[in-house]
């Protein structure tokens, strides 16, 4: 099942089922409103929606429309939970070789994390708003899945069972106001500003044999202005699964329906793969020649980020957007 | 006006209007079913939340009844942004003392904040959960305000006008986890688990003089055990205004409303008036005795953190929580 948020002026936007090809959607408010609705009471309303994406499949629903990803915000336009981790380690291991530091060994085995905002997502195609060019600006091309109500203290592999969602992250980064964020010793704050995800979210059944371990093992396609910057695996060098990471964030509390996990920088050791950031491939040039020839993001520069399954179908639809300026 | 959120099986709660006195209470569903749509809607909705409260204060409003801390949730059960400050940044200094380490003087320029978790808010009566004594339980009393949609870039004086509501905070805090986590860079994240609130938010012009200056000018009671442990004013020593951490977050992202702001833990300078946590107050041992000598909290445990004004009346209610085991 693939679900779409179709704006319609409201906050939380309202929910359809998407066809598989992408090519048709049907509103599904006569079960769920919105996303959040359905999570809130997933065991009851998964079913139907369920149902509803069979009879849009066989050309049955009525009122089925063209799915326009342009008309869609982030499958959950607000979220009470936005948690992303650095699951890719030796994407880790080279920001502390750049820098000529060493990293911690307990980095391998104690996933890091951090919390974003999630009051305020962009939708797959909407301009990403930035006052000023000096601020490094950087996409972070990642996975993500959507929970369910996940108790304290679950364990990795019971936390699998409570992914409902997957779906496609761009996890803007202000890189140049990110050393001293961090130097303040709390984490990043103003350095990530609004989230972007894809047109659709999916379960992870639509994965086929691509969802194992509690990890995509598909390529993530990224281009920065219409060039391939990079389409590493996202199932390939990613140190901690999903239900580990959901281990990790769920020790001292529980997550409430509609929490965001996400993967953070999708990175694999084989580099002529490319990068799915511009700093990784800075750290890359820092480490090849001492110095980052590639320059952050500028406006008007545009970035994409799609993921395609094994007969070269968008999966999730793309994350298409373009820098602009803002005051 | 004061405005409640009362348990109805549902996971937002049915928004009430309050009395001055916290005596009795009003449904307010007919004009917001929770707070949340209030705060979407702030502009039409607020004045009919009024309307209805003049009625109440007046004893006209139909079908009022008493009001009872237990019923309540925290006004926002869950929310979609809460960010909290350490706006008092002579406590931030008094760490930094007591492990023999500088503070940087940007410290006193630039606010340091965190994002915390908002899907998963405790009700001001309700038991507060931990797996482990070892973690270091700590409360910590700050006050917060919740805002509407506050635009990217605002300064510190126009933010002022987003700030809608006023409410206690306790953010549990685990010091144990804390020096390892902080140790990777990224913040907090599992030392900072489920946050309580307090039984009512309050409108800021329900403070009447002591709302001044994007502060609260009262001061904050804290008991542990029935032991006062501090009574710190808030609107002294607070280094940041609400407006000026206001003016720091939306630096580079918008405000969604219903997000969330705390000015982290409560400290003045005159130390006889005891602290907002034990962190502080094994921090002053530590100073004056080489160690600390007050342990942090115990399974069974009680916390009660209260305001009052200038005739001594509960503004909020009390955060009254006790510290209970779970697997």
């Amino acid at each position: 099942m693939k679900l779409a948020t179709i704006k319609d002026g409201t906050r939380d936007g309202r929910l359809a089922v998407v066809s598989r090809d992408l090519s048709a959607a049907v509103y599904a408010d006569g079960i769920a409103k919105t996303l959040q609705r359905a999570l809130d009471d997933w065991q009851t309303l998964s079913p139907k929606l369920a149902a509803l994406a069979v009879q849009l499949e066989s050309g049955s629903a009525p009122d089925a429309f063209m799915f326009d990803a342009v008309a869609a915000m982030a499958p959950l336009p607000r979220s009470h939970h936005w948690v992303d981790g650095s699951a890719y380690v030796n994407h880790v291991e080279l920001v502390r070789k750049a820098r000529g530091a060493e990293m911690p060994e307990s980095f391998w085995t104690d996933p890091l994390v951090y919390q974003g905002g999630s009051d305020d997502f962009l939708g797959p195609t909407q301009n990403a708003p930035f006052v000023s060019e000096d601020w490094g600006i950087d996409l972070e091309a990642e996975v993500a899945v959507v929970t369910d109500d996940v108790p304290m203290s679950t364990g990795a592999l019971a936390a699998r069972q409570h992914i409902k969602l997957v779906m496609l992250v761009n996890d803007w980064s202000l890189r140049n106001l990110i050393p001293g964020e961090l130097a303040k010793g709390f984490g990043f704050y103003q350095s990530k500003p609004a989230t972007a995800f894809s047109p659709v979210a999916v379960t992870p059944d639509e994965l086929g044999q691509a969802w194992d371990g509690g990890k995509i093992h598909l390529p993530l396609m990224v281009h920065l202005n219409d060039r391939l910057l990079g389409r590493p695996n996202a199932g390939v060098d990613m140190t901690f699964d999903f239900g580990q990471l959901l281990a990790h964030v769920t020790r001292t509390r529980r997550l409430g329906a509609g929490a965001i996990v996400g993967s953070g920088t999708i990175s694999n050791y084989d580099r002529s793969l490319g990068s799915c950031c511009l700093a990784e491939v800075r750290m890359l040039e820092t480490v090849a020649q001492g110095e980052p020839s590639t320059p952050f993001m500028s406006f008007g520069d545009r970035v994409r980020i799609e993921m395609l399954d094994g007969q070269g179908r968008s999966i999730f639809g793309a994350i298409d957007q373009q820098v602009v300026r803002t005051s």
